[in-house]
């Protein structure tokens, strides 16, 4: 099977809102007027990002999640897409359901696959995504940026910290599937599907538009995507311990709950995957202490369970707090200090 | 060195036109009223579309040429690009003189890198590129399709047909690098440097928006990418055999003339080169016989050679002539029939 058979086969699609979809040398996208145009791309490589033998159905639909999340952390709403993949075979089954993942999730966001390109390589999958946000600002101007997107760099002195859904588990599973831990067979099902299924927050961001002062998605980590906001926005943050153990699904749910958890993991690995585990998908944001009843209605409104975490403090850098409001020893990071897509080994 | 580095390092360039930049989770544009956006990506995997050990600045300027040659197929003036770059190692060396070679090109042709994502796996490079064209039709709307993009879809019975440049040469450059053939030192030269750094024809394809009915870029081979214009326009072509054998500039070049090229390789030879070669980025287009002085005005308007090489013809297929309009035998395609990026070999 030639490149342009595979092509019509898997990965022909109906367009009804492109201009000029699959097909010719490039695709036309007709921009709404009012809008920016939100970009993002990411690679999924096999054997680093995902395990040779993972689902294809799960893999079509995390190659497109990934991307989907960030179009979230910008609160953008999904347009388009384009494909570029690189095979080692033409694998029929294997395509079928890849692309059966890929447009399932595509359809459910309303995301059209208008392009790509296809390549005989090592399993190699690079998705750029199209979405769109209003081009005026909600709120003030960011640091000379007029945009309706959030942007990580808006968080101000005194702003609440929350993150979405569950953070850490992901990177359990991962552990798990590398036979670094052992965990009950139900308990693995839960954590697995939360690294292989992951569920991008695009409702959720785009009821926070007019709501957070900065967001990021998780995608490094926790600790390493709040950084991000932290970083832009040149400040620090204080964490609540008590309010970031709970995050840890896999903990509350362990057989015989979150004690029987650290009695089999100790309470800093429950920590160090809630703060320092990647894959998650969720998005960290911050907010105005003025915004907390919109932020719980962006949270309704997106069925989005939100924890807040903590508070947006001068200085840099991220304290962790005790219910009493000290600061805590810093954790040490364990094997989650290296987590970078790029430096892991 | 990490991936942040790295994209610090290497990868962070000015983005004045961009409302959002590297370094968010989205990088975000605001198309101008009246356009529509033009994408198109394109992956290069070392081994398959490269040498491994190609001269890395004229790696960088390839990576962004083939997608700007899309770009100039549909008429569109750059805007901005991301790159997913997957390296095996972190070679600072390499690493500059690729950057140096992606980012005078895309300077040239005012085309900003607005963000990306770095992965470490088998050297791979994917550029998913934008630009801009007008969203209203020059002429009538072809298909059902207003826009101001040409389209490959377009061609009508009676149109000539015209490729820009030269053709074969970098097939050519291929087969002397892969031991097929020997050619002379300064004729290698020149063939390879239409292999290695190929010129996106942007301005071209920008002044043919309003004269060209179809258009294609010269990626796959002539034979096929003249296919596909007539294949979405559902017509045939006639082409004349004295116009396309000088289109291969390595024959007109050789010491001694074509003659000589002819009586090393055989004019067969020559002529596949021509319509089966690919990795040619000119454009491949079809204009009313009524546009002749208007294709004359846009060649040279944008400093471009451009060859008129025969005529739309209805049915399908596409037919060689020669000089009494009388229909050769078909060319054997001789190793270029299976030339496919994604099959070869």
């Amino acid at each position: 099977m030639g490149e342009f058979d595979l092509i019509r086969r898997f990965f022909t699609w109906p367009t009804p809102r492109a201009v000029v979809g699959v097909g010719d040398d490039c695709a036309l996208l007709a921009p709404n007027i009012g809008t920016h145009l939100a970009i993002s791309t990411d690679t999924l490589i096999s054997g680093r990002h995902f395990f040779a033998d993972v689902d294809p159905y799960a893999l079509g639909q995390k190659a497109l999640a990934v991307n989907l999340s960030d179009l979230a952390a910008c609160g953008a709403r999904p347009s388009a897409f384009v494909l570029a993949l690189t095979l080692p075979e033409v694998n029929t089954a294997w395509l079928e359901a890849f692309a059966k993942g890929l447009f399932d999730l595509a359809q459910t966001h309303g995301c059209e696959l208008i392009g790509g390109d296809t390549t005989r390589g090592p399993l190699t999958i690079t998705i750029t995504v199209f979405g769109e946000v209003p081009n005026t600002p909600a709120g003030g101007v960011t640091h000379g940026i007029a945009t309706g997107a959030l942007l990580r760099s808006g968080a101000l002195v005194g702003d609440d910290i929350y993150v979405s859904g569950s953070v850490g588990d992901a990177a359990l599973a991962l552990r798990a599937l590398q036979g670094k831990i052992t965990l009950p067979v139900s308990v693995m099902a839960a954590a697995r599907a939360r690294l292989e299924r992951p569920e991008p927050r695009v409702a959720l961001g785009m009821a926070l538009r007019e709501v957070a002062s900065a967001c990021a998605d998780v995608s490094d980590g926790l600790r390493g995507d709040l950084g991000h906001i932290l970083e832009r926005s040149q400040l620090g943050a204080a964490l609540q311990w008590d309010a970031l153990m709970p995050l840890l699904a896999t903990r509350q749910n362990y057989p015989g709950g979150a004690l029987a958890f650290d009695a089999s993991f100790g309470s800093d690995f429950a920590a160090q995957c809630v703060l320092g585990g990647g894959d998650d998908y969720e998005l960290v944001f911050t907010a105005a202490q003025t915004k907390r009843m919109a932020v719980t209605h962006a949270a309704k409104q997106s069925a989005t369970p939100v924890t807040r975490i903590g508070t947006v403090v001068s200085g840099h850098g991220i304290a962790l707090l005790d219910t009493n409001g000290k600061t805590l020893p810093p954790l040490d990071a364990g094997d989650f200090a290296a987590f970078d897509h790029f430096s892991l080994g």
